[in-house]
């Protein structure tokens, strides 16, 4: 017998023909003998309806309010699912935010979990009752329902998981697992068996939107094994899980791309101490997140061109703080370009294997592909380049670390 | 300054548009220096669509579960309401059932109100914050979502202002008070200024739909002012009170009646002692409530016809009891007539005047009408008659007893 959790997202429980389907799903686990833990989102296009009448009731919602309004999305969902599994014969019931708790922060409208009670859900798993947790949504300060910020279900389901302790959370949603890349890209990705949790962050925050940010790093913290999985097939998933469990690891395990990316440069900059942080600290207080940084070599020892990527929504204010720094800065000249992309080699193998910068920028030079920025992390290369190179790069890297299907 | 309490229907906030006038229209109260606590139902429409998902659910969808589902239609016109407010700069915040708390009985789908706790709204007011309570939920035992029944809304409003004390509960609503009677059918009726509680709880009971019998029942051993008013027109309306609050009682302040009736007639029914019970036990335990009762004078001295009436809608049932008794009973035969209306002249004044049923009848008599049943209460005569004869009746005795508007 084991503990699950399954989360099921706005389109696994759009319409009521579908909370049947995942009812049945979820029988399937407790017949085999598992004490069960659902957690749903709001049905498809709900959230966005209630978003749209807080945007209509006021021109800046009060967040605690628009909390309110909003989760009432996954507390239908999760009470029609209690509903749906009793028909079938499955003891069941619904738990909101609040009646758990899930205690998060104040910051309503992306609320951080700090607690999970679980005393009542294991009382109800000795009773062999399924409980249905409204996901996204918790109980702030002074007792106020909270939100964790779209796509957070994923990090209730988490969060439960580890507060159960759980042996898998199974995230059930509309792709199958996680690629090595973009199969609308590349016709050869493969589906990945596991991944580790290192390696699924880089490539949720290069864009690879299948699990939110913040549950990787939950379940990273908490050791939890996700399992990412279609809701519509039948069949195994990829594991998100740790280092330790994936026996033999590749050195690559995906390509990721990144097209949210703008790119600005200072021409002749004076090249004295103290330059960088006269730029970036000013970026940082208008809230303009950088990202990949490059200062040329000084030709004449007394100036240097800087070049940083910015997410492409932030480069008119970063313009702007520039610009009106002028004076305190000293440079010749800004050049920006929105028109760029990154595209990144992930894998926790090249830690300990040399090479993968190489063999990427050789890959990319064979197609004729220029470089303009590069960075490295640990588990990570990037590299910026023009946005109408990307699928060619994408398919060339794929290709060049032996990720393609046969 | 006064506290009020204002409540609006699901016509009222069914767009958003309504919703910003009824937030201009809290805005008028507060600014004229009173404290307000404001009562919502779901958009209209938005109750049925929840309870048509719970239907589809499940063949027998869980009370529990039915309530957290459809609790939360008044969670998000309270949230949106408080949105509504503040953008027109009147500070205010929403408050769930749960989180007051209304403390409701556990019968989930028809549960009692049993307190409502004030201290946190008090400590609103104290802030110049206007409270938006979602109506019609509150929370039962072990923490767990009810709902207070359809049209609880108006109870969640009562019991809200005997619970802050407050000066008036109004009711805003699709109509604009409370008439002398069914202003379809007598074009001369009169909108009522003043209505006592007993009056208004008969012509509730009797099929006069503007205000839930329980929330007058409430407001009438709490004392608590009701008044019912248009939300569309802005004058007032009909104030529910206690009788010292009328200076002038009319005899008779209204005429009602009600279509959901049928008669069953048992033709020489022994006239011995229990011959009653006998009839009536069973159809009280097969849940059918009986109304009007009558038995005729012996005319050998060994049998009695009896008639009764019942709801129109357990007819078939009470008719299945009765012939199941046959021989117990021991009658000679059961006639039944669907096709029957009470008419009823209702007011308070009747206690201390002598004669309204006589002027009554002789109203009935004058237009051809032939009174099938009677019965009668302190403040209230009510007759049976054959349906085709509603309308000339309601009109004979809304002139009768001086009604008539000028």
């Amino acid at each position: 017998m084991a503990r699950l959790v399954m989360k099921f997202g706005g389109t696994s429980v759009a319409d009521m023909e579908r909370i049947a389907h995942v009812a049945a799903r979820v029988k399937r686990e407790v017949a085999a003998g598992n004490q069960v833990a659902v957690v749903v989102s709001a049905m498809a296009g709900a959230t966005n309806q209630l978003v749209a009448y807080c945007n209509q009731a006021a021109k800046l919602p009060d967040r605690r309010e628009y909390d309110v309004v909003v989760a009432s999305g996954e507390q239908v969902t999760s009470g029609l699912l209690a509903l749906a599994l009793q028909d079938i014969g499955v003891p069941a019931r619904s738990w909101m935010g609040w009646q758990l708790p899930v205690t998060t922060s104040g910051a309503h409208g992306s609320a951080r979990i700090l607690d999970v009670g679980a005393e009542a859900l294991e009382a109800g798993f000795e009773r062999g009752e399924v409980a249905v947790v409204a996901g996204f949504q918790g109980v702030g300060p002074e007792e106020r329902i909270t939100t964790l910020g779209r796509g957070g279900s994923d990090t209730s389901a988490v969060a439960l998981a580890a507060a159960i302790h759980a042996e898998r959370c199974d995230i059930f949603t509309d792709v199958d697992g996680v690629y090595t890349t973009d199969p609308r890209i590349v016709a050869k990705a493969r589906k990945l068996d596991r991944v580790t949790y290192e390696e699924m962050l880089e490539m949720a925050s290069l864009g690879a939107k299948v699990l939110q940010t913040r549950s990787v790093e939950l379940a990273m913290v908490h050791n939890v094994r996700v399992q990412v999985l279609s809701s519509f097939e039948d069949r195994p998933g990829t594991l998100v899980c740790d280092e330790g469990e994936i026996v033999e690891q590749e050195v690559v395990s995906g390509i990721a791309y990144s097209k949210d990316e703008a790119k600005i440069t200072l021409i002749r900059v004076a090249d004295k101490p103290g330059v960088a942080a006269s730029i970036f600290g000013p970026l940082a207080d208008a809230n303009v997140n950088v990202d990949m940084i490059v200062q040329n070599v000084s030709e004449d020892g007394r100036s240097t061109d800087m070049t940083f990527t910015i997410g492409r929504a932030e480069l008119e204010r970063a313009l702007q703080v520039i610009n009106s720094l002028k004076e305190q800065i000293g440079f010749a000249q800004i050049l920006s370009d929105a028109n760029v992309v990154k595209v990144s080699v992930i894998g926790v193998g090249m830690r300990s294997h040399a090479g993968v910068a190489s063999r990427m920028f050789r890959a990319l030079a064979e197609k004729g592909i220029n470089i303009q920025v590069i960075s490295t992390s640990e588990i990570k290369v990037s590299v910026l380049i023009a946005a109408e190179y990307t699928e060619l790069a994408v398919r060339a890297l794929h290709t060049a670390f032996g990720l393609d299907a046969d």
